[in-house]
């Protein structure tokens, strides 16, 4: 299994962690033809630094686009605006909606929570992908329609990746509990697998593929630094796992092996 | 399997459909000892006339609660010092989360459903229980230290009851998802079965119970005309199961007639 993908590529939260590691990736791993269009807050700013220097690496291959705020709805118009007018009829192949927040920092127990938490990452992680397949929704299905008609679902054709987690599987809550307790992360992570699966029995007849991706446990800023795999080894896993998708994945949790995830 | 509660039992959205049969099937089916608090947005409203008529219909059976909004933490915890006067020592021995918001109306396309939408359902469905719970843990804690050491979880000890859905299954999705795609609804009330899962484990070295249950398709305002059973028999169903439960169901998802859903 490797990396077999093309066309134009969204991903969210592109400026640190396993985002920056995936538009690199992308960028090294497809050819000629695709392109990769990397949405942070502030393109321009300090906090995008590795980001500008990818894009100049790069050259012609990366498009940094400003998603000021994931769920607000005036800043993806204008993202969305900005994108459509590069891709003009090629439409949208694959939305990556990585970025994602976990507050109050774990262990995030039941009485740490808060209702501006849980309010907080429920609009980041489920209302920002929500808004943000909606506002992309005509340039993916134009991506699959110029597909030839009886093609599987793949990510080559039209694909939405939600980056969920282990933790978003209510079935595997007792396993991980312990660990982090992350009330206002896991419900929205549950939140964002039922949006998955509705979305996946929505599109089926617009050929569109959604399926929500486990990254392993990360070396990042949300993982911390004793997590046990690195953010180059997770986007290498996650990358050759959305290589081999297709129908049968549609609508399901899978981790950065392949393997599926129960509810 | 009849119904054998008692004690102290808050229901919320208790002027309508489910909640408010669930107050009336409870006054009814319980013991001299047994006590029910009746939340409600106005308890002197015109919208709260059935539910006065039940109050004096069981003379000194049941209290109404003004919960003016079931997610504002102010309004909350004035209802919980109402609430914790008149319990005294004894302690809250049932909170059940039963209000809940489905909008827009079903069939709540994709489309359809604004970010406003998904917000809002989510501090109702999630947020609401969520903090009520928080607020009233302390009295369900007390409830559960009074019982003999050893005794198993129960509703006559103490226990937090979700009132969830079958479309809150995201493993049934697909069955259900041409009947009503509801995806504000959905996501809210899959998260809230994660934080019945969570709070079960949380919960569960102070010998309270948390079960979420399916009250079938109900005729009622939310369910609609249309839907085959009728509030008292769904009530019935759903005291019967609340009087069985015990330590391998909490954590779970059940209907009302008692079988397992699949997250």
């Amino acid at each position: 299994m490797s990396v077999n993908l093309e066309g134009n590529i969204l991903v969210t939260g592109a400026n640190r962690g396993i985002g920056l590691e995936l538009v690199k990736q992308l960028a090294e791993n497809t050819g000629q033809e695709a392109h990769i269009y990397a949405g942070c807050r502030e393109p321009d700013g300090t906090r995008a630094e590795a980001l500008k220097q990818l894009t100049i690496q790069y050259p012609g291959k990366i498009t940094a686009i400003k998603l000021a705020y994931v769920a607000d709805e005036g800043s993806i118009s204008t993202a969305v605006q900005a994108v459509s007018e590069r891709i003009g009829s090629a439409g949208l192949n694959v939305l990556i909606n990585n970025a994602a927040i976990n507050t109050p920092a774990p262990p995030g127990s039941f009485l740490e929570t808060k209702k501006k938490h849980m309010m907080d990452v429920y609009e980041t992680n489920v209302v920002g992908p929500f808004i943000l397949s909606k506002m992309f929704l005509p340039l993916l299905q134009r991506a699959a329609e110029r597909c030839p008609t009886g093609d599987k679902m793949s990510c080559r054709r039209s694909a939405i990746i939600n980056i969920s987690t282990v933790f978003s599987s209510i079935e595997k809550c007792p396993e991980t509990f312990e660990l982090a307790q992350v009330y206002a992360y896991r419900t929205s992570k549950a939140a964002l697998n039922m949006l998955t699966r509705c979305q996946a029995e929505d599109f089926k007849t617009n050929n569109i593929l959604v399926t929500a991706i486990h990254p392993g446990w990360v070396r990042t800023d949300m993982g911390g630094e004793q997590a046990p795999v690195t953010p180059s080894e997770s986007v290498m896993g996650i990358l050759r796992v959305m290589s081999s998708l297709s129908n049968k994945d549609s609508g399901t949790l899978v981790d950065w092996g392949g393997e599926r995830i129960p509810w």
